[in-house]
């Protein structure tokens, strides 16, 4: 899927500065020479470097038609619900963008292709509705062959969901660019694929075919290839997302394995009486899986520092090289060159 | 879904006495009472009996139109391919069923009511197509509900596909109803569902949705359950099916596991270099990964000994109950007494 569109407005009303707008601050951070304006009434008129960790400074207005004044190519919906419906409220300001000729971006479950209304509003006003999370239809399943696979394909799992997979594979493939090395990056989730313009929206494939898809995006980058930086799903600790993560894990057979993790979380988010096991524990489940498979290990921790100072996330830091004994950054906020020294020496 | 069939005809052709025939073997045994006859041309005119343990007297004929003399009202589709295409060979066949006023019983990925020309025929000929694999859709996912449950939840887990999870799972049920518990079985695949009328093809469920899927199910059974003989699909070591294994143990977070397990394999049926952990070492997998989420065990074991003499089977049974300290049967041969008197000690 290719996303022709060049002046993006977000919509993300209520969650620039929450989790739920995962999507919003991976693509303000990662592609934002491309977003014209951000719609979230709650934080509008603010500098959006005080908010969100981008180096792009964009505007942050409180409706579409002031975002309207920046002539907009398309509006991207920024917020991730779980179940992934379209909030009712939100309806409106999508049907007015179709009506002023915007390009429609979502990648809710809930594909707005498929609903009577916006395909009829789209139709009308010549634009399109780019449903990044619709998979292309393929009944292939995994045989087992990326295990052969001779670039350091590293996978990036963690304890929990939107806790910082994608942009920890990002930042390392970016990393891993700059230091001259043919890298890829394999998006498995909407915002990814938002950003890459291209990859495959994992959790919205039919059980069965979870790891084909994977192992068929993997089998067809170029032999010479150096890294490959996949984008984690979900966790296999998650009540409600793990059969995706396992699939992911089969499906790719990595090399190696990053572990992310979002400091001061204790269990599953927005779940309760899911407490995380001890880390040691959670890298050795994730090694043990994959054991009879392809032998991997964990390397390295990317741990989400956002929410807490530069002095505390130094210590939250240090306290996991000494509970695992492995190299640990936030690679947002410290770089991600320590975790690149540590995958180079698996190459 | 309710299948209104009661004169079936199964398509098996060529693969009777083989694993890939596991649906139409599961029908014959447990539903027999409704199959008027059986297309394998490469077992036709023997005693079914000595073929399939099946305590019903089936006619096995080489084509449909032997088949017709038994004046079935449907064909059912009684293999399962990887990847759940029809082969290209069975089109005529089934086309012909169609003409002659059968309706069709699949559970192929494949969906038979979205082939033009199958469509074209059903409706022609006034005739349905089940499509067993159709998910209803459902954008839910697991809030991790099922962990609560009373019932004496059974997830049936397993070393590999096909070795025997759905028959465990339907034997034990019939044991415990022999018994006079209230006891549901709670079909996850195909077979499962064409035996008991009902169920979620779970394979086939959109990735994010997998595990909702059966908590939703299991929170609809009456609180007076006693016991759930849930079906288990792949296995957490398989190279392609591992997620919707993962998917289906958070989703149940059952209370026990009884461990599916074909004697004398030792790797993933039709993949090269996937052997199996050694056992203890899979049980342990499997109550670790439900260990942070609901503390569960496995309490026995299922050994599928169809391959082997009964010697042979009773010496396998031992040497797995001094490995693992667990009760072991084959419970087609030998009857499921032995798990449900392990598993009443967990009610």
């Amino acid at each position: 899927m290719q996303l022709n569109i060049k002046r993006i407005v977000i919509l993300a009303e209520g969650c620039l500065a929450i989790l739920h707008g995962k999507t919003a601050i991976g693509v303000l951070r990662y592609r934002g020479q491309d977003v014209v304006a951000v719609i979230d009434s709650t934080q509008a008129g603010k500098d959006i470097r005080t908010i969100v960790q981008t180096q792009y400074q964009v505007p942050i207005v409180s409706s579409l038609e002031e975002a309207l004044k920046f002539q907009p190519d398309s509006l991207l919906i920024g917020f991730a619900p779980i179940g992934g419906f379209l909030p009712e409220e939100y309806r409106q300001t999508v049907l007015e963008a179709i009506h002023k000729g915007l390009d429609i971006v979502s990648g809710l479950h809930y594909l707005l292709n498929d609903d009577p209304e916006f395909a009829a509003a789209a139709k009308q006003a010549g634009i399109m509705i780019y449903d990044v999370r619709r998979p292309e239809p393929d009944n292939y399943v995994a045989r087992g062959f990326a295990k052969n696979l001779k670039a350091n394909t590293v996978l990036f799992i963690g304890s929990d969901c939107a806790c910082g997979k994608m942009t920890a594979a990002f930042e390392c493939h970016l990393e891993a660019k700059k230091r001259g090395y043919k890298s890829e990056f394999l998006a498995t989730g909407q915002t990814g694929i938002m950003i890459a313009n291209g990859g495959i929206p994992l959790d919205r494939v039919i059980g069965d075919f979870m790891a084909g898809e994977i192992e068929k995006i993997l089998m067809k980058y170029p032999v010479d290839t150096q890294f490959v930086f996949i984008e984690g799903q979900g966790s296999i600790l998650h009540p409600g997302y793990s059969g995706v993560t396992l699939a992911l894990m089969h499906g790719s057979m990595p090399k190696t394995m990053i572990l992310c993790h979002e400091a001061g979380r204790n269990e599953i988010d927005e779940y309760q009486g899911f407490p995380f096991p001890p880390f040691p524990e959670i890298i050795q489940m994730h090694e043990q899986l994959l054991k009879y498979v392809r032998p991997s290990k964990v390397v390295g921790i990317a741990l989400n520092t956002k929410w807490i100072s530069e002095a505390e996330a130094l210590k939250e830091i240090d306290k996991f090289e000494k509970e695992t004994g492995l190299p640990t950054t936030d690679p947002v906020r410290f770089g991600a060159a320590k975790l690149i020294d540590t995958l180079e020496k698996y190459l």
